[in-house]
């Protein structure tokens, strides 16, 4: 008997098993399972009446609210596809994705009425513009109906789980674009089902989780934990990451689980009111993004408290690739338990991940030897929504190669290093421009630094590093160049140095570096 | 990207991952997963060096031992599908179930060497007989190479991993066979590997989980306890139940957790020895088959310790269903917590349960109304093997149809009271079997009871018991009715008592209901 493997099945489960327990804390606002499991099967039938269709895109742009969590059930359950957007992005990029995506309802919230109005006319695949806010302006572009009123002048909806193709698209995530335009990541509900699945099994949330979703919804899957909601965990939401905010959720809803990123961890360890908040409950706090410091993850467990530990995936990969959980039996502690917890960590069940090198050999686990991470897991995507040849460059022979360099350890845990097109050969060695970033950063004059390859004769590239100096700092560009040939192997110094006011970044706050790159190429 | 689902993923993942961790605990043979994960690579090896294909039919005949663990993995990894059997079965039993498999080869312990060479003339379709022990007696008839010899001269295979088709046949299970011949239960690749991560994600096993094996293996996937290698857990094997060993065991492997059935629980409380042993490992203990009375367990949290709680499957569905699990925030303790405990629980995760009067509707739930359980989970069954028909009437409307007749309370907790097949309906009016027998086991002078319909012109059925009395009991067919009178509505007192010896029984110490019905046939 194959049940087709479906997120709608998560909330199903949890609204016939934990009928009247907390789903949503939200604001002043408190669901059970049974009213959010109720809304989504009327936001369903609101789609329906919409005319939305199998395969049809749904798109979102709000912060964190409870109406987004509902979206990500009732929009697959009408076999539709959820497309929720980065609220980062400028009406052109939105304009952009909207239109590759091809959407037919945009959901927003009240923040986002100049952008949508600004935008709309440029997206004419858009039928319906909903605003999510219940007492927020109207203009005549936007739908008749507001989000509740759609819902009130609605009936439950239920689609006939086997009718569901598990192979169909259920959620698409579009890339931050730091290399081209965003490319749309088409996720099956086999993928999204699968990844909870794994992912569960690795944090093993047992049914008292409490998670407050610092991590913006639009980021695929919430990290996945959207479908906490299949184990009956409490899903407390906070609409921007404010500190205060976050110590008094914590406190108030006995908050056990968080996700940050390093930026956020930062915060919270600079937030002077953190020592009025009681945060004992607090079970598990994972770090995505760039690898921190063991340092950092030892002062977030000894000043707010748990387990902390980082992770990483990428958004093909739905996202989660590995966890840096401490193996059981290992007996590490002190130091060495911080300094496994703050790298990438291992592969999660589910998931294969190999660091290979040119030829596709495993790299040895030998701590040093750096190579790309290549992933085959459940989570990983159909492919890029509409563009065949990038989907044939990202998944080649069955993997998806993630352009991510790493090095693995002798216990199996990987150490990201640089990103493939930051990495810079020259002269038959290996730069990576993330070492020599972290080694300028350690000057006490800069602020940002940014490495990119330069063609040159001799050695084929060289690197060149883009600075920006703390305020009324005064160095020389041969002053940087002899601290950094002090610390680095030679091959590894820069060749030159360019200071900038700014570094050019993305809306989630990458460094553009292919804008420096073709900066670079002008005489 | 669709990574097939199969249980071969988990070994290969706990190999990666936990190399050097110990997997495998048998009398005085300790096994890393590597090491483990060699010999399953060899056994495949083995497999394929006699000829074995994808499809082939693999059976087994062993007490609990790590060589099955090995055979669980390395069958599928060649695409064949491995068939344990009951090793209580007789030799004509036996020989039904292999010919009807189509068995090619069969491995067997020393124990079964007389019963292997009984049947073996009969199932003409056995190629290879091979002899799990190094050290047993030969016999011409015998595989020239035992198996730790197959295993010696063979040199690791592996599948290639997206060769495995997820639908195709990864395990065969028996019936016990108390109302027809036994039937194989055909489960699938993705039926194990879904149920396995289904049945962690429920009990959140973490990655120090220590499994004594209490239960044959030849029982469906021990309970699913086999594919705990996923998350690296120790198997600890137990060839028999002795109480002594599993007290043993429990104190020197530090053991966490254990299933068991209600008489191995009972002969657990009885054993003297069990004050002389450190049992405080145990986090968990699951009892199985049919439900206990709080009572029971409350002596096993006392006197044993660890959580002890009720949980509910078949052979059909891999073989989980319900577990009775405490759901959180329930506030429930003391005896409350031990009744729910002792209940057949909630469906677990990936399975929907229900309970279901004739008409398909579900019962309300009001701890009273009986239905019948109907369950639609990724672990069901393929179908039987060879039996389209039986298929059909155990699998209908996407529905396995249980035969189990249950009760629902307010909180979703099912209690089964009876086989569908052993209730009667007495003019009009449900008589339970089961509530029937256990009036009658409260009478001093009753050992054994069974009831069973017979037909009758006003009522068409009434109940008829079938009696074993104490040795030099005495009591007349009239003084246990005036017995059950007093105790039970009209309606369901039975009609007749019959003093029989012995109940018939099947190898597994269930009674067979169709002999004593077909035998009150006879006038």
């Amino acid at each position: 008997m194959n049940i087709p493997l479906t997120p709608i099945r998560m909330l199903r489960y949890a609204r016939e098993q934990f009928s009247s327990r907390t789903a949503i804390v939200c604001g002043n606002d408190r669901f059970t399972y049974e009213q959010f499991a109720q809304r989504v099967s009327l936001l369903a039938c609101a789609l329906i009446k919409m005319g939305i269709k199998k395969g049809d895109r749904v798109a979102f742009l709000s912060l964190n609210c409870h109406r987004f969590l509902e979206a990500y059930y009732a929009v697959p359950e009408v076999g539709a596809i959820f497309v929720p957007v980065n609220t980062r992005l400028g009406a052109s990029e939105l304009a952009y994705v909207f239109n590759d995506a091809g959407a037919k309802v945009l959901f927003f919230g009240d923040c986002f009425l100049d952008t949508v109005e600004a935008l709309r006319a440029r997206v004419p695949t858009l039928q319906f513009l909903i605003a999510l806010d219940t007492d927020g302006p109207r203009r005549d572009w936007m739908a008749a109906q507001n989000y509740e009123e759609s819902l009130a002048s609605s009936k439950p909806y239920h689609a006939n789980l086997m009718d569901i193709d598990e192979n169909s698209i259920a959620e698409m995530f579009y890339t931050s674009g730091t290399t081209a335009n965003p490319k749309g990541v088409m996720l099956t509900h086999r993928n999204v089902y699968l990844h909870a699945l794994n992912y569960c099994l690795t944090l093993n949330p047992n049914r008292l989780t409490v998670h407050l979703h610092t991590i913006p919804l639009f980021h695929v899957n919430g990290w996945g934990t959207v479908h906490y909601s299949y184990l009956g965990a409490v899903h407390v939401i906070i609409s921007r990451f404010r500190t205060a905010a976050v110590f008094r959720l914590i406190e108030q809803e006995r908050v056990t689980s968080i996700n940050l990123v390093p930026t956020m961890a930062t915060a919270l360890l600079e937030a002077p009111e953190r020592k009025d908040y009681d945060l004992k409950s607090l079970e598990r706090i994972r770090v995505g993004g760039s690898p921190p410091a063991p340092a950092l993850i030892r002062d977030i467990e000894q000043q707010i408290g748990g387990t902390c530990f980082c992770a990483y995936g990428l958004t093909e990969a739905s996202p989660s690739l590995t966890m840096a959980l401490i193996k059981h039996d290992s007996g590490w502690s002190g130091e060495m338990r911080l300094e496994k917890q703050a790298t990438t960590g291992f592969p999660i069940p589910g998931a294969e991940v190999r660091v290979v090198d040119l030829k596709g050999n495993d790299v040895p686990r030998d701590g040093s030897t750096v190579g790309e991470i290549i992933a085959r897991s459940d989570g990983v995507m159909a492919g890029y929504w509409g563009q065949p040849e990038a989907t044939a460059n990202a998944i080649r022979d069955g993997w998806l190669y993630t352009g991510d360099m790493a090095i693995v350890d002798q216990d199996g845990y990987l150490l990201i290093v640089d990103r493939m097109s930051d990495f810079i050969i020259s002269g038959g060695e290996n730069v990576s421009s993330v070492e020599l970033e972290n080694a300028l950063l350690t000057h006490p004059s800069v602020a940002e630094a940014a490495v990119v390859p330069v063609p040159h004769e001799k050695w084929g590239e060289v690197p060149k590093a883009f600075i920006v100096l703390k305020p009324n700092a005064l160095v020389t560009e041969q002053e940087l160049i002899d601290f950094c040939r002090f610390r680095l192997a030679h091959f590894k110094v820069p060749r030159s140095v360019q200071f900038v006011p700014t570094l050019p970044k993305t809306a989630t706050g990458k460094v553009l570096k292919k804008d420096l790159r073709s900066k670079n190429m002008v005489p």
